[in-house]
């Protein structure tokens, strides 16, 4: 590697400066999506409401989102809690990763506009897969190329692991029940999502 | 509560982070709603000053969305401030509040374009429930989880209690004044968000 | 001043946080006015250039709020350097500080819609008086609260009121200039940005 | 100078912190050029991938736009993290610097409407030189006004240069290979970018 390349990307605080910097827009630009009713159409509160009342599944698809990126920004966190310092590869690897953050309120506004769609359910998944996927490799990095702190909880490595595979497992079973139903597969979905937000502790799945 | 989910969310500094970038671009956004008027309809200085003066409104609405975001961002830090660490609960009541924040620009535009509307007054007071019901959550879990500092200053618990609980009995009250006329309980929630970001000295006010 | 007043925004550095998130969504929002010539009108190289040519007076005034957001950003991170703590009233006036802020890209977007108008070049300038008078009374009550660190640089604090008053006293002679011509006055105004942005040495201008 | 300039813009984090906000703006602000289709013209799954097929150019151009900010976030991050401190020329050589960066959405939206257009093509290559030269620029300073840190790994001053020299001019090839072809221009420096940000050992090119 070149001597520069030896230099570039060593500051963990600058890219978790960066990475809530790309979630914040990302997270608030989801909502650009939602747009007051036009007034031509309203004359009433009773018009208002049920104006409003169309947009509640666009509410719904966004806040899925948010609950997504809320996920992968907890997911990333503590990746990068664990690390000692940084190089560009890895850097790379984060950088990858918040481009497919970008992409979210893309596939989020699509799959508003095509609910029924299996196409746009299946590029709503293939960005989920993208963010486990670009996380897993960062934390294949970490361990690779020692950048992680000495001090590392016994068996988080292997936690770290086994959380995104379990997750994208999961995710990619919900993903394939649209051949069934897209509906189906987005309550799947939501159903999973809500599980990683809120952790019950329902037996089996509070071990995934 | 599995491995994993003990090891997420520690760091409070990337919930701050996080946290600045969502307020600076919802208050950022909130802006967007306000156009230039169209060029086509302004033929001279006085049309120019007629279009601006219609934007009155919407400015105003803007800026007391503003503050609305100002006083929930100082709250949200006086509470940050206290504490010691984070877990994964904890992030999530704030990824929650976060949410609320993101939905504001929303409510705004809504109420903007809605002004003698209950409905959309409605929809802006449960945005400002939201927020205050989330902070309450948040104090409520950290004082259970004990990640509050250990050297609080004595009473700031009870004050951050009564300050979130009896800011939102005057909201409500406001907003429940729209029974009467939404630009009369507008005008009162307006008068309550002046007092909370001015803190006049004003007998009983200075107290809640 | 009742209890939770004084436990409320005591963090400096959420301050600054806040304030690089609203500089940085502000500064790139000024962009979202420079739009892509549409395709429709475009049939060769040279439609395009044309096209191009026509978006240089809206490119010219971008560059101009962007070194306005430039300048204010500089002189509150000055001030920011010499506080030692934070109180709510300190964060209030900067709230109000980057409320002005917030208002720059719609005070941008219609003056290079109305570059002719003087109604667009009076808000202009206030959108500026604003700032400076908010720097100023952030600056008044730093002083008056004893909010500064201890060991200020002797004569700081003179220095840094004499630049905003002599400052905003040339912002007013250019802005008063619109009464011959507004674009006299735009013209005064960006050479007084580029003064404080390239500060050349050129005898009586230095010392302001 | 005059003494105010000689206390402005002291502080690193706060560039940085600016930088970063700039930085995640303007990456997320670029997918705002992607629009879910419209619905009117989608009546199946065969639609909808076609209309989404017909978005790839624009998503390819993007990605060039993401990969370009990647590369100069981080040359940004090199070089700030060799910096000790700060003053005021340095902060504004880095205000122009996000300058550059804010005009690379519109660069990008620019390009990705008219592809085969050599005006779009130089002006996004005049976006990229201006990035590189600011760098250069502000490395320049840094050697000059001695503000580096003492203890720079040796032989990084003269990494810094020559990978911003040799970059620019292999920049300058792929664009003026647009003289035959807007496209083959495009794909030589996509693959430049993709070389910086791989970083593949492939003999001549990983000194460079």
């Amino acid at each position: 590697m070149s001597h520069y390349n030896r230099l570039a990307g060593q500051s963990v605080d600058r890219i978790c400066a960066l990475s809530d910097g790309v979630f914040a827009v990302a997270m608030t630009l989801l909502v650009l999506d939602l747009h007051a009713p036009a007034a031509a159409s309203v004359h009433g509160e009773r018009d208002l409401l049920a104006a409003l009342w169309l947009l509640a599944p666009r509410l719904l698809v966004y806040m899925l989102s948010f609950l997504t990126l809320g996920i992968f920004w907890l997911g990333q966190q503590t990746q990068l809690n664990f690390v000692a310092r940084s190089d560009r590869q890895f850097s790379w690897i984060h950088l990858a990763f918040l481009f497919a953050v970008t992409l979210m309120p893309f596939s989020t506004a699509l799959m508003a506009e095509y609910l029924a769609f299996r196409a746009a359910l299946v590029l709503y998944w293939l960005n989920i897969v993208a963010l486990g996927g670009l996380l897993f490799a960062s934390w294949w990095y970490l361990e690779r190329a020692k950048l992680l702190k000495p001090d590392l909880p016994e068996g988080a490595a292997a936690a770290v692991c086994r959380r995104i595979v379990y997750a994208q497992a999961l995710y990619a079973v919900g993903a394939a029940l649209c051949v069934v139903s897209t509906l189906l597969s987005l309550f799947v979905i939501v159903l999973l999502q809500l599980n990683y937000a809120l952790a019950p502790r329902l037996g089996p799945l509070a071990r995934v």
